[in-house]
């Protein structure tokens, strides 16, 4: 495929970050009293208004008033075919010059699904994502699998092998922060981590249920919208859950398995250092450390450096070329760094604002993303070029 | 004062990071039977072993295991001399190249304090400061003074008059993030605020009480030692604080206000973009702006980018070349970025691990904030220069 002018051939842009809801799941939350939720809230003025996404427990105290007062402002935010059509993301990709996009359906996943019922739950929505996958003939798609993991263990790997084995489309599983409940530095959750890089499936893991709210003080839920949570507590939630499996041991324990963390790593390429310090100061860890030295387990602690950068991908949704710049250095800088990093652009997630309901044109969302990449690698460079879709095509192996 | 050699005079090393706890303050800590407090845990195999430091609530469990059982690890840190010795503090110093100190009492500085005599103790132990400062004749000692939160506004006020007229080495002041109770976004606090601008003290602010225990799940309290506290909380607490202040209009409210934020502003410098794009991309922020374009109040909103650039230093303490490199980049990059970073060591935090008691040679802790400078800047660049020292001189009127 040949640009005009005969420049090079343009190289293919791969969105790994975006999400879709298929029918079954919107029909799920439709069904719900509880976060989270899909609502509509009709009031004098606006008597058929659009339903309303309410995934957020940060968004209870919204619900609650809205649901007692017709006039106060609505919660959460348009459900609009942006989550659900698929000519819609192809519209989107289209605008954004994306070729394919990884698609992943939205948390909260299925963590909140009562057990009987996640499993074959899990099986409808990964085969809803096939069928849209495959319904495309220029193979524009491909899709992160989501987990049952409110289901018994074998419920889950069953999942699994069915995902890789029969979802020819499937390239991952998408992954929250709760693992079985208790976290990702869970032992239990192991035998589910090494199921996944026994089939090669990276796990893209990504925030939802941010920080408690009291963190955010008694003025936020009035007056500062959505921005603590989304902007702090999701990338602060997502930081908290890679140390933990660091400190456990995780990526030791499961060599193979390869994580790809939603927005350039939370806040993990700036704190790393810090990280580090901490273990290396840390009294309780150094004895620990040394007790082990005098049996079987006489292996060097790697670095979080050294897992960053063997076992950790980051997505390039970072917003600002300063955020950029650090995910590129943080995993090896140069080259190997920029071969770590994957575009995303976390559609239909913060459309233009005062267009929520259309949103043809362009987002500012994405092209604050986009510009990221162009000024932190400079514009038509390798590296660039590696982060637009390069490094997805190679560590998703999205063209075998 | 030229170097061997003839080379060019050797610039000062300035540590606006580093804490001090009087007598006055030991006392009170010894005294108390919640956290914080220092208490000693004598065992059978340790009859007479040294006091115990037990600063953060993360600690409680390992307080209260200690209490019931004499065996059990003990909790905290060593109450060493480095906390409370000022022939310490400059063999430390000797012992870096750091010729200069800005001291603060370290956290929780006075928050806890009753309401009826936090007025007198901030008197006595800002006092004290001054005291240590004016001991030494080579002008080797500043000082950021502690205020009386939990005192009356008046009482709050007369200390920043105090501090500022009758202590002639008090070059800021040390403030936690609880305000007077409920955050920095506190409307009630912007006099406080407004005082401190006006008396061009700038405030340096510094975390103490992380996020709840339970973000870190089940198994860090027995596992992760402070590791997560320390490395996490601490860094995550002071940007979600410095984001309520930005969130509020603070820093426009008080526009001659100046924040030095610790650890490099926690992890602002990463998270400042998507706190920019979380914010213009806000349904309800958006509204709000809107109204407020029909009213009086017409003036554009400053990006946090804006904000940081202006109204805002951090210090340098980030334990790696990665995070210090953001830090410059998030604060306007190159020289000007480089001009509001300032070294710091966090003394007498982070001593070398199984020498907590002694610790006379080498920080690894400083050492690896000193590389980060170097590696960043550019070893003798005229910018790692200002990082170490000269930007602390310029900002904190240190020749004056």
């Amino acid at each position: 495929m040949a640009q005009p002018g005969g420049s090079k051939p343009k190289r293919k842009v791969v969105d790994i970050h975006t999400h879709m809801y298929p029918a079954e799941y919107i029909s799920i939350l439709s069904s719900r009293t509880e976060i989270p939720l899909v609502r509509t809230f009709p009031s004098p003025s606006s008597p058929d208004p659009d339903p309303r996404l309410i995934l957020l427990e940060a968004e209870l105290p919204a619900l609650e008033k809205a649901l007692q007062d017709p006039s106060a402002p609505v919660p959460g935010r348009p459900l609009t075919k942006h989550f659900t059509s698929l000519p819609q993301k192809l519209h989107f990709m289209t605008t954004h010059g994306i070729d394919i996009s990884v698609l992943s359906l939205a948390n909260p996943w299925l963590d909140f699904l009562p057990a009987s019922e996640a499993g074959a739950i899990a099986e409808r929505i990964n085969t809803a994502f096939e069928e849209m996958c495959s319904s495309s003939s220029n193979r524009a798609f491909f899709f992160f699998a989501a987990l049952p993991l409110t289901a018994p263990l074998e419920t889950i790997v069953s999942c699994i092998t069915h995902v890789s084995q029969c979802l020819p489309h499937c390239r991952g599983v998408i992954l929250g922060t709760s693992g079985l409940g208790s976290g990702l530095d869970d032992p239990a959750l192991l035998p589910i981590l090494r199921s996944l890089a026994d089939h090669n499936l990276p796990v893209f893991l990504h925030p939802h249920y941010g920080l408690p709210s009291a963190v955010y003080g008694p003025r936020a839920a009035e007056e500062y919208g959505h921005v603590l949570p989304l902007a702090l507590g999701f990338p602060m939630e997502t930081t908290i859950a890679v140390a933990r499996m660091y400190l456990a041991g995780v990526f030791d324990a499961v060599p193979e398995l390869r994580m790809i963390l939603a927005h350039s790593g939370g806040t993990l390429p700036f704190l790393a250092g810090r990280i580090e310090s901490c273990v290396l100061h840390d009294e309780r860890l150094a004895k620990e450390a040394e007790k082990k030295k005098t049996t079987a387990s006489r292996r060097r602690r790697r670095s979080v450096w050294e897992v960053l950068r063997s076992q950790v991908y980051l997505d390039a949704v970072v917003y600002s070329e300063v955020g950029l710049k650090t995910a590129v250095e943080a995993s090896g800088g140069g080259r190997e760094g920029a071969e770590r990093l994957m575009f995303g652009t976390d559609h239909p997630f913060f459309p233009p604002v005062g267009d929520e309901a259309d949103s043809q044109g362009e987002w500012e969302s994405v092209r604050l993303n986009a510009e990221a990449v162009k000024r932190a690698l400079g514009e038509g460079s390798e590296e660039a070029e590696l982060v637009m879709g390069g490094n997805a095509i190679r560590v998703l192996r999205l063209f075998e």
